[in-house]
């Protein structure tokens, strides 16, 4: 993957009219990467404008004007107002709690999806998986409602993941001086070739954290069990991308994790998600952060490692933008 | 101080009827520092139900029901509504901008505080100090209103400081094995007796946080400005306090370094503020922090240490209070 490229290669940058726009001259490392961050959370400002989905009465999502105006037309499913898309509980659900209400809740919303499927009309749609998404308030709270993965996005419903920072100290300070990167396959369906980390993975619903960022390290870099031991949480990050049809919200909060290598450690492709491995000074991490507009980096990785430097002190505190970045990280509901 | 101790003695628990009931039961140390963070927000849930402070159409505070209550009675300076207290702009002023306008808003508003001051209506006005608060929306932003500094929490105008971690590393790791905490003197007029952090300060309007860390770091702990240079802006944390007298709202944004110190350095008692230091182990300070409704830390630095702690890795991310943790760290705005 080239470092330089062009935002217009970002396929998000199109859900949202003059983004980018604006953006010109030399910028600090601090500024740098608060654009990083707030380009990732393209969809920031459209999620705090939009329709609260409420299951259960709990905010368990968030809906775009266009997917109101679909689900409008299903006023036995749902209530629709302006602020808030509610699921209409059933009478006959009324002796249902926990799992078997959850189910009666998930039958009743896969006709409306089925419906809109067969129509055609909602583009997220056609990529139809076939998988299970729980929406849920929190990342701990029991299901409200289980939909079509694809369809989550129609929800703002969140999604959860696991990333790590895997890096070496081979200086005289106790600071990391290299960190492991991956590159993407050129066959992997999304941002193929793109820079990643060097092991990720998403959290179907009960999955634990800890347990399957070990797995993960296993699965898709080789690191042996002993190694990974060392995996500790440090960080969380969260923000609202548009999905590729720009008809829904993909709202992620990803747990972060430093793992500190042996200095002679090499990672192995195992799974082939990565074509290859490589380990970079801290420094020209910073430099690939710096590139502006790039299409280099899986966007969410970009903002994981932004966090990595900012938790290890490469942020300016006097920069105009420190506070912003800060903030930025965790742009979305994370809980 | 004593490290176990009732939250009676916390003089913000005050202002939240049946704050902390209900808390009872072992907890993990996840559980624990969150619960230490919610404390220290007191004011978080009434500071977002508070009206909105504008000053030349920004927002740059809140104001609580009872302020309002008295601004009310001043409608020539101020419009108020549930939702906004606006100061108002007099047609004199219109050609006025910049230092000239905030002068002349400023003059107004001293006109106010003056006339409250003297009626004993509010009491933390009875404090006043003859010192400035620059009231502005964010941290570089140019002030929009100066106003006495007893009277900022009035307005909820945010206040900036600075805070280090101290911290060495000697073990056959990378990460901290220790870290030095003070404790403040029995002379402070604010929290005496207890725990500190090794270096702290407010920001003045137009201070910048590296350098006035280096300065604080010097005049509070004798740290000379070689190990200082190794001072790294690291995070920021925010929170909303009550004050004392209930009447207001303090909100707080701390910029938090960490300084890797030399195993053999002992930081001085240079300027009083501090009785003594202490080198206390990382699971010492995990001890502590754990500590439920204590009163044996200076509030908010037990939310510094607490940041300190999540960052390196000390919580758990499989803990149901993980992220909510990781989020109540800026549970104020902070810009």
């Amino acid at each position: 993957a080239a470092v330089a490229g062009n935002h217009a290669t970002d396929p998000v940058s199109k859900c949202v009219a003059g983004a980018h726009s604006g953006v010109v001259g030399p910028a600090s490392l601090t500024q740098c990467l608060l654009e990083r961050v707030r380009r990732n959370d393209s969809a920031g400002p459209a999620a705090r404008e939009a329709a609260a989905f409420i299951v259960g009465g709990q905010v368990v999502g968030r809906c775009l004007p266009r997917t109101i105006a679909e689900l409008r037309r299903f006023p036995a499913w749902f209530d629709v107002s302006a602020e808030a898309v509610t699921l209409l509980d059933r009478p006959e659900w009324t002796p249902l709690e926990g799992f078997a209400l959850c189910k009666a809740r998930s039958a009743a919303v896969m006709e409306v999806l089925e419906t809109l499927r067969a129509e055609g009309r909602v583009p997220m749609l056609q990529g139809w998986r076939g998988e299970p998404h729980a929406v849920r308030r929190t990342f701990h709270s029991e299901a409200q409602l289980v939909i079509e993965r694809a369809a989550a996005p129609m929800f703002g419903a969140a999604a959860y993941g696991v990333f790590v920072n895997g890096y070496t100290c081979e200086g005289p300070g106790a600071g990391p001086t290299h960190i492991w990167i991956g590159t993407r396959s050129d066959t992997k369906p999304t941002w193929p070739g793109r820079f990643d980390s060097l092991a990720a993975g998403g959290l179907a619903h009960g999955m634990m954290p800890q347990q399957n960022m070990v797995a993960e390290c296993a699965q898709e870099a080789g690191i042996p069990a002993q190694i990974a031991s060392a995996l500790r949480p440090v960080s969380a990050i969260s923000y609202t991308a548009f999905n590729e049809d720009c008809w829904g919200l993909k709202r992620d909060c990803l747990f972060s994790f430093d793992l500190e290598l042996p200095a002679d450690f090499v990672p192995v492709v195992i799974d082939g998600e990565m074509a290859q491995f490589q380990k970079i000074t801290i420094q020209e991490l910073v430099q690939l952060l710096m590139v502006r507009n790039d299409d280099a980096w899986k966007p969410n990785v970009g903002v994981v490692l932004t966090d990595f430097l900012v938790r290890h002190g490469y942020a300016d505190a006097d920069d105009p933008a420190f506070l912003e970045l800060v903030g930025a990280l965790r742009g979305a509901e994370c809980v």
